[in-house]
Parts: structure tokens; C-alpha cells; sequence
């Protein structure tokens, strides 16, 4: 089962300043077989659903292992049976509709 | 490593109402191991991390199976290392500070 | 338009300790016009839809003014209108299809 | 109060293709004031909060008249009182710090 997360991680008890924690989770989500792509408020990742949620578990452990005491992680999930649709598509085929 | 989740499954392509899908899913999710708190935008879960998001995906292939080809889902995920917290602790540490 | 909204805020910058902003929300929150419920990752709210904003703005102003220097929120909102539902009805309609 | 959003608008109840109600919102977020990107999962959107939020409230309106009789959406808000912050600083700042 192929699957398109949002994923955004927020290291909480490490003051204000979040984009080392982030970098680091980059750096995990960049791995053969994914897909992904930073956003200002996240990255969109693409691939076999097993292997998005293991480096997600990785990235929690990393997150911790940094000092982070409690993390706050968003995630939206998108699965489908009907077709297959890569992160390009889903963005090319609202910008088709637009004005 | 432990979890507190907030899941909330919504299938795509099957109408507006998704009352039976959600049902399907707590009673996946109602099983030895996660504490689960349904509410009215979702169900909060607590277990093991492992077998909370085995948990998820069975709610996905679950859904699929049940008719729905896409399924859009929002997950927030609590971890920390600083203690142990449970979903009834959550609450709690709220309701006390309340005027 | 009426809305039923999941808020979830997360101050950033102020420890891992939450539970006394959260608090404060949850005391501005309680307004008259507004119906909320608190549960262990947000806390669910029914209302019209500027009444509600409104109040998540308040609850912003508040966070920032107790000395968090920021701030990351989650909201779900759900818009209907095929016919009302209120945050019980939710709940409801999805125990009675459980097993 | 600034603030910097995630928008991620699901129509319910007109089928699995919701890439037009989406762009219909990218038309109405596209205004004077407003800074906009589109990603795979949603638009980062960044200005004054009233604008932001009556923008949302437009693009709700907007696809329930487009004929979708149920709307669910997520939202992550960030506001911060440290220091200004554009769309393109939280991605650099995440970049800089990658390996």
C-alpha cells in the first residue's frame, strides 16, 4: 500500500528554534525509496507505507536522542485504491484548474 | 517507546456519511494493548508505538476493503522521554489548572 | 455557518509543561454560545463559525501574553450543510454502529 | 498578529476527484496581502490573521456552493512574538542545517 503523508515534527522543551531537529529528520527521510519534498510547514513524503512509517518512528527516536524530552508530530495521511498519484500529480492537477 | 495518538480516518468517495467506516475502525482498534477515548473529531489512543500504527494500517486496509477508494486521515502523535503520561493524565493536568 | 472544530495549541518555547496554557484556553474557551469538550489531544468545540475563531484568536493572544514567544496550533473543522449535527450526534452516530 | 497556516481543504460527498474545489480556493487565497504555495498536501499561506482566516471562511463558503454538502479541514497555524518569519525562512532555515 503505497501512501502520501504531511509529515511535521515539533520538538517541544528545546526552546524556540526548531530547524536543527527538522534538518535531522531531512536528513532520515532522504533514503532510497521515498519521495519527499520540504514545505514551510512540513514535508511531503511518497512511498510504501511500511517504509514512511519506519523512518517516522526513526525520526522520533533521533528527535529524542538529540535531547528533545516530548515531541508533537501532525501527520495527514492520503491512501488510494482507484489510482496511483505521485506528489507532482496532486499538485499539477489542482494547477490544471486554476484560473 | 510508547504513544499518544489522535487518529481520524475519513474515506473519500463513499458519501457523506462515514459513521459505519469510524465504527469499523474502533472495533479494530479496541483490542488488548491501546487504551482508546472516542470524541467527537476522533479517537485518542495510547499503546506501544509499534502496535498503535499497525493499528492505523489495519484501519486504512480495513476501509478500503469496506468500499472506499481514498481515505484521508489526520494523526497527531505524542511522544516523550521525560515521563510516563497517560490519556486520563492529559485531561487531568488541564482540569486542574481551570479556573 | 456553524462549525465544529478540534483546537489543539501547542506553545513553543516555555518547557515541556503545557498543561496552564491549555488551561487558560480552556477558560476562554467556556463562553456563552460555545459548546467544548476536552479530551486527552484538543479539545472539541460547536459553534458559529466566527464566534468560534474568534475565540481561537483570543486564545492565541493569551498564550503569547502568559510569555510563550510561539505558538503552533492544529484545528480540524467540519462544515455541513445537509442537515445539523452537534458534537453529541458525532459520537452517537458512530457508537451505535459499533460492534 | 501574523500568521503563517497550513490549509488543507477535503470536500465530502462529491466523490474521489477534489482537485477543482481546490484550485477554486487557490483563487481565493491568491489576494492582495496574502502570500501563498501551493504543496502536495495543502497551501502554506502566510499574512494578517483576520485576512488569513477570512479567507478560509471564503473558501468554505465557496465549495459548499460549488455543491459539496460536507467540508473537513485541517489547518496548522503558527504564530510567533520572537522575531518575524517568512514562508521561505522557515524552509531555508531547515536547509541550511541539513547535511
Amino acid at each position: 500500500m503505497n501512501v502520501i503523508m504531511d509529515l511535521c515534527i515539533v520538538p517541544i522543551g528545546v526552546g524556540v528554534s526548531l530547524s536543527e531537529y527538522v534538518a535531522a529528520c531531512e536528513d532520515i527521510l532522504n533514503q532510497p525509496g521515498l519521495k519527499t519534498s520540504l514545505h514551510p510547514n512540513g514535508t511531503s513524503i511518497e512511498g510504501e507505507w511500511d517504509q514512511v512509517m519506519a523512518a517516522v518512528k526513526a525520526c522520533h527516536e533521533k528527535v529524542h536522542g538529540m535531547g528533545a524530552p516530548r515531541i508533537h508530530t501532525n501527520i495527514k495521511l492520503g491512501t488510494r485504491t482507484d489510482r496511483e498519484q505521485s506528489l507532482e500529480d496532486k499538485v499539477n492537477s489542482v494547477k490544471e484548474k486554476m484560473l
